[in-house]
């Protein structure tokens, strides 16, 4: 089984600040089969000479939607499960319960996400596991870790 | 379980080119307790500013062997059991058995591991799971994935 099948995982980066960053994601999103959504504003010009470089070839075939701002996201996911990544989440990556549909949520490389957001829906942060005391990994790193790990869910049977 | 407990895993990176994959590859192995291997000829001075904007201040912390090329560093691994990460991989990375003692290596990013190596140890080559027929995954990127699947499976029991 080395081939993705298509799946049904979503990831979405509210205000991503450093466009190699994005590239890198929107890479992993097309080597994956992964819708993206990007939340402006973005720390960069999506045409910006960076991130054509990251995403070359490929950025044609993203299946990208761009939000105006937050609440026009969190308005587009009323309907879906979503699950937001910081190093504070109280449920641990591996025990996650993903299905098909669900939307890997992430924040800026500086900010994060919003702490209103993250300490209103407790049960829906996720952390990944490290070492205790470190600093926390590279966004890109971070989203390639957790959709992947959320692609096996729905795709292997455990 | 928020938190890594140790682990025996290792990471090596054979001919890195690019300074700040190496960078985001050190964060990770901090991050993750995961010692590191790097094999000479590197494409970068690893005083190079960039690596150490990367790596930034967990770099001291980073448990890290230099091997000064690359049959000196598959003598050092003579009795540990490898895995070799490319594309071309028999090996679906959700199927590989990991133990701790493990290394996990990958090559450069332009030119990926030596093919004769490849092909002398073809039960032994690890292809993460992609789409059909796009790019592969950024170096960095490709590592994280690895790593934490590899940690997972010696972590976790299943």
């Amino acid at each position: 089984m080395p081939d993705l099948a298509p799946h049904g995982i979503e990831v979405a980066l509210v205000h991503p600040q450093i466009a190699p960053n994005t590239g890198n994601v929107a890479r992993l999103c097309v080597a994956t089969g992964t819708p993206l959504h990007l939340v402006k504003p973005l720390g960069f010009q999506l045409d910006d000479r960076q991130i054509r470089r990251s995403a070359m070839d490929y950025w044609p075939r993203l299946r990208l939607t761009l939000h105006d701002d937050l609440s026009t996201f969190r308005e587009a996911m009323a309907a879906r499960r979503i699950w937001l990544f910081d190093s504070s989440g109280a449920v641990g990556l591996w025990n996650a319960q993903f299905l098909n549909g669900d939307v890997l949520v992430f924040g800026s490389e500086t900010a994060g996400l919003p702490s209103a957001w993250l300490s209103a829906e407790t049960e829906r942060v996720i952390r990944i596991p490290q070492v205790p005391g470190e600093r926390c990994l590279n966004l890109a790193t971070s989203v390639g870790i957790a959709t992947y790990d959320a692609i096996r869910r729905v795709q292997v049977a455990e």
